[in-house]
Protein backbone atom coordinates (compact mmCIF):
# COMPACT_ATOMS: atom_id res chain seq x y z
CA UNK A 1 0.00 0.00 0.00
CA UNK A 2 1.34 3.05 -0.82
CA UNK A 3 2.11 6.15 1.87
CA UNK A 4 -0.51 8.38 2.69
CA UNK A 5 0.61 11.80 2.98
CA UNK A 6 0.68 14.57 6.11
CA UNK A 7 -1.54 17.79 4.90
CA UNK A 8 -0.66 20.80 6.61
CA UNK A 9 -3.64 23.30 6.77
CA UNK A 10 -3.25 26.68 8.02
CA UNK A 11 -4.00 30.23 7.92
CA UNK A 12 -4.89 33.40 9.80
CA UNK A 13 -7.33 32.75 12.87
CA UNK A 14 -10.92 34.05 11.93
CA UNK A 15 -10.40 32.66 8.55
CA UNK A 16 -12.54 29.35 8.98
CA UNK A 17 -10.01 26.60 8.24
CA UNK A 18 -11.36 24.64 11.33
CA UNK A 19 -14.97 23.76 9.50
CA UNK A 20 -12.94 23.16 5.94
CA UNK A 21 -11.17 20.65 7.77
CA UNK A 22 -14.34 19.05 9.71
CA UNK A 23 -15.84 18.74 6.07
CA UNK A 24 -12.83 17.31 4.38
CA UNK A 25 -12.54 14.58 7.33
CA UNK A 26 -15.78 13.57 6.91
CA UNK A 27 -15.54 13.32 3.29
CA UNK A 28 -12.61 11.38 3.09
CA UNK A 29 -12.58 8.00 5.12
CA UNK A 30 -8.82 7.47 4.16
CA UNK A 31 -8.19 11.08 6.20
CA UNK A 32 -7.14 11.25 9.72
CA UNK A 33 -6.58 14.03 12.01
CA UNK A 34 -3.55 14.29 13.81
CA UNK A 35 -4.05 13.71 17.82
CA UNK A 36 -1.90 16.13 19.69
CA UNK A 37 -0.18 15.52 23.19
CA UNK A 38 -0.94 17.81 25.88
CA UNK A 39 -0.15 18.51 29.57
CA UNK A 40 -3.65 19.90 30.21
CA UNK A 41 -5.57 17.94 32.16
CA UNK A 42 -8.33 15.23 30.69
CA UNK A 43 -11.87 16.55 30.44
CA UNK A 44 -14.49 14.50 31.50
CA UNK A 45 -15.82 13.95 27.65
CA UNK A 46 -12.41 13.72 26.34
CA UNK A 47 -10.61 10.20 25.66
CA UNK A 48 -7.04 9.24 25.96
CA UNK A 49 -5.61 9.17 22.33
CA UNK A 50 -9.03 10.56 20.71
CA UNK A 51 -9.11 14.22 21.72
CA UNK A 52 -5.24 14.12 22.88
CA UNK A 53 -2.46 12.24 24.48
CA UNK A 54 -2.50 13.04 27.92
CA UNK A 55 1.02 13.56 29.07
CA UNK A 56 2.72 14.74 32.25
CA UNK A 57 4.81 17.73 32.05
CA UNK A 58 8.10 15.57 32.53
CA UNK A 59 6.88 13.14 29.83
CA UNK A 60 5.73 16.16 27.33
CA UNK A 61 9.53 17.91 28.77
CA UNK A 62 11.24 14.47 27.50
CA UNK A 63 9.19 14.31 24.14
CA UNK A 64 10.58 18.26 23.11
CA UNK A 65 14.10 17.24 24.28
CA UNK A 66 14.12 13.72 22.03
CA UNK A 67 12.48 15.33 18.62
CA UNK A 68 9.30 13.47 19.40
CA UNK A 69 7.39 16.14 18.53
CA UNK A 70 6.75 18.32 14.56
CA UNK A 71 5.86 21.10 16.93
CA UNK A 72 5.18 22.22 20.16
CA UNK A 73 3.76 25.69 21.88
CA UNK A 74 2.60 26.83 24.78
CA UNK A 75 -0.66 28.05 25.27
CA UNK A 76 -2.87 29.49 28.47
CA UNK A 77 -0.67 27.67 31.24
CA UNK A 78 -0.45 24.12 29.08
CA UNK A 79 1.62 22.72 26.73
CA UNK A 80 0.34 20.96 23.28
CA UNK A 81 2.16 18.95 20.75
CA UNK A 82 2.01 16.88 17.56
CA UNK A 83 3.73 13.68 18.00
CA UNK A 84 5.67 12.29 15.29
CA UNK A 85 5.22 9.05 15.83
CA UNK A 86 1.02 9.02 15.40
CA UNK A 87 1.74 10.74 12.22
CA UNK A 88 4.19 8.50 10.63
CA UNK A 89 2.22 5.15 12.14
CA UNK A 90 -1.32 6.34 10.02
CA UNK A 91 0.61 7.67 7.19
CA UNK A 92 2.81 4.54 6.88
CA UNK A 93 -0.56 2.44 7.57
CA UNK A 94 -1.92 4.15 3.99
CA UNK A 95 -3.96 6.73 5.86
CA UNK A 96 -3.29 10.74 4.63
CA UNK A 97 -2.97 12.95 8.15
CA UNK A 98 -4.12 16.25 8.73
CA UNK A 99 -2.42 18.72 10.72
CA UNK A 100 -5.01 21.80 11.33
CA UNK A 101 -2.34 24.27 13.05
CA UNK A 102 -2.07 28.13 13.71
CA UNK A 103 0.83 30.13 11.36
CA UNK A 104 3.22 29.83 13.77
CA UNK A 105 3.19 25.98 14.35
CA UNK A 106 2.53 24.85 11.04
CA UNK A 107 6.21 26.73 10.03
CA UNK A 108 7.66 24.14 12.77
CA UNK A 109 5.72 21.45 11.33
CA UNK A 110 6.53 21.68 8.02
CA UNK A 111 10.19 21.95 8.54
CA UNK A 112 10.38 18.88 10.88
CA UNK A 113 8.53 17.39 8.30
CA UNK A 114 9.39 18.57 4.66
CA UNK A 115 7.60 16.09 2.61
CA UNK A 116 4.21 17.63 4.08
CA UNK A 117 1.72 19.22 1.74
CA UNK A 118 1.23 22.87 3.27
CA UNK A 119 -2.45 24.57 2.55
CA UNK A 120 -2.93 28.25 3.82
CA UNK A 121 -6.24 29.59 4.04
CA UNK A 122 -6.81 32.67 3.15
CA UNK A 123 -10.28 35.19 3.47
CA UNK A 124 -11.76 36.24 0.08
CA UNK A 125 -10.76 39.78 1.37
CA UNK A 126 -9.49 41.42 4.23
CA UNK A 127 -12.56 42.66 5.29
CA UNK A 128 -14.01 39.45 5.38
CA UNK A 129 -11.47 38.51 7.77
CA UNK A 130 -12.41 41.77 10.13
CA UNK A 131 -15.51 40.84 10.36
CA UNK A 132 -15.62 37.66 11.11
CA UNK A 133 -12.96 38.41 13.99
CA UNK A 134 -15.25 41.11 15.26
CA UNK A 135 -18.15 38.82 15.05
CA UNK A 136 -16.67 36.28 17.52
CA UNK A 137 -18.90 37.48 21.04
CA UNK A 138 -16.56 35.39 23.02
CA UNK A 139 -13.74 37.50 22.77
CA UNK A 140 -13.00 41.00 24.50
CA UNK A 141 -12.25 44.23 22.11
CA UNK A 142 -8.60 44.28 23.21
CA UNK A 143 -8.65 40.42 22.37
CA UNK A 144 -9.93 40.90 18.65
CA UNK A 145 -7.66 44.23 17.96
CA UNK A 146 -4.87 42.13 18.60
CA UNK A 147 -5.97 38.90 16.91
CA UNK A 148 -6.53 40.94 14.16
CA UNK A 149 -3.06 42.61 13.96
CA UNK A 150 -1.67 39.04 13.83
CA UNK A 151 -4.05 38.05 11.31
CA UNK A 152 -2.96 40.81 9.16
CA UNK A 153 0.80 40.22 9.65
CA UNK A 154 -0.13 36.08 8.73
CA UNK A 155 -1.87 36.58 5.69
CA UNK A 156 2.00 37.19 4.54
CA UNK A 157 3.50 34.11 5.55
CA UNK A 158 1.07 32.74 2.54
CA UNK A 159 4.36 32.42 0.50
CA UNK A 160 5.82 29.82 2.88
CA UNK A 161 2.88 27.87 1.62
CA UNK A 162 2.64 25.46 -1.47
CA UNK A 163 -1.05 25.97 -2.12
CA UNK A 164 -3.71 28.07 -0.78
CA UNK A 165 -7.23 28.06 -0.97
CA UNK A 166 -9.19 31.02 -0.52
CA UNK A 167 -12.19 30.32 2.04
CA UNK A 168 -15.18 31.97 0.06
CA UNK A 169 -17.83 29.32 -0.52
CA UNK A 170 -16.90 26.25 2.09
CA UNK A 171 -18.05 23.96 -1.02
CA UNK A 172 -15.47 25.43 -3.20
CA UNK A 173 -12.53 25.33 -0.23
CA UNK A 174 -13.10 22.16 0.42
CA UNK A 175 -13.16 20.83 -2.88
CA UNK A 176 -10.16 22.84 -3.92
CA UNK A 177 -8.37 20.85 -0.67
CA UNK A 178 -9.29 17.48 -2.01
CA UNK A 179 -8.22 18.29 -5.51
CA UNK A 180 -4.86 19.20 -3.93
CA UNK A 181 -4.32 15.84 -1.93
CA UNK A 182 -5.53 14.09 -5.17
CA UNK A 183 -3.18 15.80 -7.10
CA UNK A 184 -0.52 15.02 -4.61
CA UNK A 185 -1.33 11.25 -5.21
CA UNK A 186 -0.20 11.60 -8.88
CA UNK A 187 3.01 13.29 -7.81
CA UNK A 188 5.72 10.85 -10.16
CA UNK A 189 8.16 12.73 -6.99
CA UNK A 190 5.83 10.76 -4.70
CA UNK A 191 6.36 7.54 -6.90
CA UNK A 192 2.90 7.48 -7.70
CA UNK A 193 3.96 5.51 -10.50
CA UNK A 194 4.70 2.81 -8.13
CA UNK A 195 0.79 1.88 -8.49
CA UNK A 196 1.11 0.83 -12.11
CA UNK A 197 4.28 -1.81 -11.11
CA UNK A 198 6.73 1.21 -12.22
CA UNK B 1 -8.40 37.16 -14.73
CA UNK B 2 -5.41 35.04 -13.67
CA UNK B 3 -3.47 33.36 -16.55
CA UNK B 4 -4.22 30.01 -17.44
CA UNK B 5 -2.14 26.50 -16.97
CA UNK B 6 -0.95 24.90 -20.10
CA UNK B 7 -1.02 21.24 -19.31
CA UNK B 8 0.38 18.83 -21.19
CA UNK B 9 -0.49 15.08 -21.52
CA UNK B 10 1.23 12.01 -22.84
CA UNK B 11 1.79 8.58 -22.59
CA UNK B 12 2.74 5.71 -24.58
CA UNK B 13 0.38 4.99 -27.51
CA UNK B 14 -2.74 2.63 -27.06
CA UNK B 15 -2.89 3.62 -23.44
CA UNK B 16 -6.59 5.96 -23.83
CA UNK B 17 -4.95 9.82 -23.54
CA UNK B 18 -7.05 10.62 -26.39
CA UNK B 19 -10.19 9.20 -24.62
CA UNK B 20 -9.31 11.23 -21.05
CA UNK B 21 -8.67 14.33 -23.21
CA UNK B 22 -12.11 14.66 -25.04
CA UNK B 23 -13.80 13.73 -21.73
CA UNK B 24 -11.81 16.46 -19.91
CA UNK B 25 -12.23 18.66 -22.84
CA UNK B 26 -16.66 18.23 -23.09
CA UNK B 27 -16.69 18.87 -18.96
CA UNK B 28 -14.50 21.96 -18.85
CA UNK B 29 -15.16 25.00 -20.74
CA UNK B 30 -12.34 26.61 -19.51
CA UNK B 31 -10.44 23.99 -20.83
CA UNK B 32 -9.60 24.79 -24.86
CA UNK B 33 -6.84 21.61 -26.92
CA UNK B 34 -4.15 23.54 -28.71
CA UNK B 35 -4.26 23.76 -32.00
CA UNK B 36 -1.35 22.33 -34.42
CA UNK B 37 0.30 23.84 -37.32
CA UNK B 38 0.52 21.38 -40.00
CA UNK B 39 1.90 21.24 -44.16
CA UNK B 40 -0.23 18.67 -45.04
CA UNK B 41 -3.67 19.28 -46.70
CA UNK B 42 -7.07 20.54 -45.77
CA UNK B 43 -9.56 18.11 -45.69
CA UNK B 44 -13.05 19.16 -47.13
CA UNK B 45 -14.38 18.52 -43.56
CA UNK B 46 -11.50 20.90 -41.80
CA UNK B 47 -11.65 24.58 -40.72
CA UNK B 48 -8.61 26.75 -40.83
CA UNK B 49 -8.05 27.69 -36.95
CA UNK B 50 -10.36 24.65 -36.10
CA UNK B 51 -8.99 21.88 -36.69
CA UNK B 52 -5.59 22.86 -37.77
CA UNK B 53 -3.76 25.88 -38.95
CA UNK B 54 -2.67 25.23 -42.79
CA UNK B 55 1.19 26.14 -43.70
CA UNK B 56 3.35 25.60 -46.51
CA UNK B 57 6.23 24.10 -46.42
CA UNK B 58 8.10 27.38 -46.68
CA UNK B 59 6.02 29.33 -44.05
CA UNK B 60 6.29 26.07 -41.80
CA UNK B 61 9.99 25.71 -41.86
CA UNK B 62 10.16 29.66 -41.39
CA UNK B 63 8.17 28.81 -38.45
CA UNK B 64 10.92 26.53 -37.04
CA UNK B 65 13.54 28.79 -37.57
CA UNK B 66 12.19 31.46 -35.61
CA UNK B 67 11.34 29.18 -32.90
CA UNK B 68 7.78 30.01 -33.07
CA UNK B 69 6.71 26.14 -31.82
CA UNK B 70 6.77 24.61 -28.69
CA UNK B 71 7.69 21.26 -30.90
CA UNK B 72 7.05 19.86 -34.18
CA UNK B 73 7.88 16.52 -35.52
CA UNK B 74 7.34 15.30 -39.26
CA UNK B 75 5.19 12.50 -39.50
CA UNK B 76 3.55 10.41 -42.82
CA UNK B 77 5.70 13.18 -44.97
CA UNK B 78 3.71 16.38 -43.43
CA UNK B 79 5.09 18.56 -40.86
CA UNK B 80 3.02 19.03 -37.78
CA UNK B 81 3.79 21.65 -34.34
CA UNK B 82 2.32 23.22 -32.29
CA UNK B 83 2.21 26.75 -32.38
CA UNK B 84 3.73 28.79 -29.59
CA UNK B 85 1.20 31.95 -30.06
CA UNK B 86 -1.81 30.78 -30.27
CA UNK B 87 -1.26 28.63 -26.84
CA UNK B 88 -0.01 32.14 -25.25
CA UNK B 89 -3.20 34.16 -26.68
CA UNK B 90 -5.30 31.43 -24.98
CA UNK B 91 -3.61 31.62 -21.47
CA UNK B 92 -3.30 34.98 -21.61
CA UNK B 93 -7.04 35.39 -21.89
CA UNK B 94 -7.26 33.06 -18.58
CA UNK B 95 -8.23 30.01 -20.36
CA UNK B 96 -5.92 26.79 -19.46
CA UNK B 97 -4.52 24.54 -22.69
CA UNK B 98 -4.63 21.04 -23.30
CA UNK B 99 -2.10 19.71 -25.70
CA UNK B 100 -2.01 16.08 -26.13
CA UNK B 101 0.98 14.74 -27.59
CA UNK B 102 3.07 11.44 -27.77
CA UNK B 103 5.95 11.43 -25.56
CA UNK B 104 8.77 12.49 -27.71
CA UNK B 105 7.18 15.85 -28.82
CA UNK B 106 5.66 15.88 -24.77
CA UNK B 107 9.09 16.15 -24.04
CA UNK B 108 10.15 19.07 -26.55
CA UNK B 109 7.67 20.84 -25.57
CA UNK B 110 8.17 20.55 -22.02
CA UNK B 111 11.61 22.40 -22.86
CA UNK B 112 10.07 25.27 -24.54
CA UNK B 113 7.91 25.84 -21.91
CA UNK B 114 9.10 24.84 -18.94
CA UNK B 115 5.75 26.24 -16.77
CA UNK B 116 3.60 23.45 -17.80
CA UNK B 117 1.95 21.17 -16.00
CA UNK B 118 2.72 17.44 -16.91
CA UNK B 119 1.09 14.31 -16.86
CA UNK B 120 2.05 11.12 -17.76
CA UNK B 121 -0.89 8.75 -18.62
CA UNK B 122 0.00 5.16 -17.50
CA UNK B 123 -1.65 1.75 -18.28
CA UNK B 124 -3.09 -0.30 -15.18
CA UNK B 125 -0.22 -3.22 -15.91
CA UNK B 126 2.11 -4.10 -19.20
CA UNK B 127 -0.43 -7.14 -19.96
CA UNK B 128 -3.50 -4.23 -20.67
CA UNK B 129 -1.84 -1.97 -22.87
CA UNK B 130 -0.18 -5.08 -25.10
CA UNK B 131 -4.08 -6.32 -25.28
CA UNK B 132 -5.31 -2.65 -25.94
CA UNK B 133 -2.54 -2.28 -29.00
CA UNK B 134 -3.13 -5.57 -30.34
CA UNK B 135 -7.23 -4.99 -30.88
CA UNK B 136 -6.12 -1.98 -33.45
CA UNK B 137 -7.45 -4.16 -35.90
CA UNK B 138 -6.07 -1.23 -38.49
CA UNK B 139 -2.68 -2.24 -37.87
CA UNK B 140 -0.08 -5.21 -39.17
CA UNK B 141 1.36 -6.96 -36.93
CA UNK B 142 4.80 -5.46 -37.47
CA UNK B 143 3.13 -1.88 -37.03
CA UNK B 144 2.10 -3.36 -33.25
CA UNK B 145 5.16 -4.73 -32.33
CA UNK B 146 6.94 -2.09 -32.91
CA UNK B 147 4.69 0.41 -30.95
CA UNK B 148 4.63 -2.43 -28.10
CA UNK B 149 8.30 -2.29 -28.10
CA UNK B 150 7.97 1.61 -28.45
CA UNK B 151 5.52 1.67 -25.57
CA UNK B 152 7.34 -0.18 -23.25
CA UNK B 153 10.35 2.00 -23.52
CA UNK B 154 8.47 4.80 -23.37
CA UNK B 155 6.96 3.74 -20.08
CA UNK B 156 10.11 4.62 -18.53
CA UNK B 157 10.05 8.33 -19.26
CA UNK B 158 7.65 8.88 -16.55
CA UNK B 159 10.16 9.83 -14.57
CA UNK B 160 10.43 13.06 -16.82
CA UNK B 161 6.75 13.89 -15.95
CA UNK B 162 5.10 16.11 -12.76
CA UNK B 163 2.08 13.81 -12.48
CA UNK B 164 1.18 10.49 -13.49
CA UNK B 165 -2.63 9.12 -13.94
CA UNK B 166 -3.58 5.60 -14.16
CA UNK B 167 -5.94 5.05 -17.03
CA UNK B 168 -7.48 1.99 -15.16
CA UNK B 169 -11.06 2.94 -15.09
CA UNK B 170 -11.51 6.77 -17.50
CA UNK B 171 -13.79 8.43 -14.44
CA UNK B 172 -10.99 8.14 -12.22
CA UNK B 173 -8.41 9.20 -14.50
CA UNK B 174 -10.38 12.16 -15.93
CA UNK B 175 -10.76 12.85 -11.80
CA UNK B 176 -7.46 13.35 -10.99
CA UNK B 177 -6.19 15.23 -14.18
CA UNK B 178 -9.15 17.50 -13.06
CA UNK B 179 -7.51 17.27 -9.40
CA UNK B 180 -4.55 18.24 -11.03
CA UNK B 181 -5.59 21.36 -12.95
CA UNK B 182 -7.60 22.63 -10.00
CA UNK B 183 -4.52 21.73 -7.38
CA UNK B 184 -2.19 24.20 -10.01
CA UNK B 185 -4.44 26.65 -10.09
CA UNK B 186 -4.31 26.94 -6.20
CA UNK B 187 -0.16 26.76 -5.97
CA UNK B 188 1.26 29.88 -4.31
CA UNK B 189 4.13 29.73 -6.54
CA UNK B 190 1.30 30.31 -9.71
CA UNK B 191 0.63 33.53 -7.70
CA UNK B 192 -3.05 32.25 -6.34
CA UNK B 193 -3.10 34.34 -3.39
CA UNK B 194 -3.68 37.18 -5.96
CA UNK B 195 -7.20 36.04 -6.01
CA UNK B 196 -7.57 37.43 -2.40
CA UNK B 197 -6.04 40.73 -3.38
CA UNK B 198 -2.41 39.73 -2.03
Amino acid sequence: MAQGLLIIVSGPSGVGKGTICKELVERRPNLKVSISCTTRERRRNEEEGVHYFYKTEEEFNRMVMEGQLLEHAYVHGHQYGTPKAYVVDMLEKGYDVLLEIDVQGSIAAMKSYPDAVTVFVLPPDRDQLRERLQNRATETPEQIALRLRNAELELFMVKEYQYCVINDKLEDAVHDVEAILDAEHCKVSRGAQGAAGL
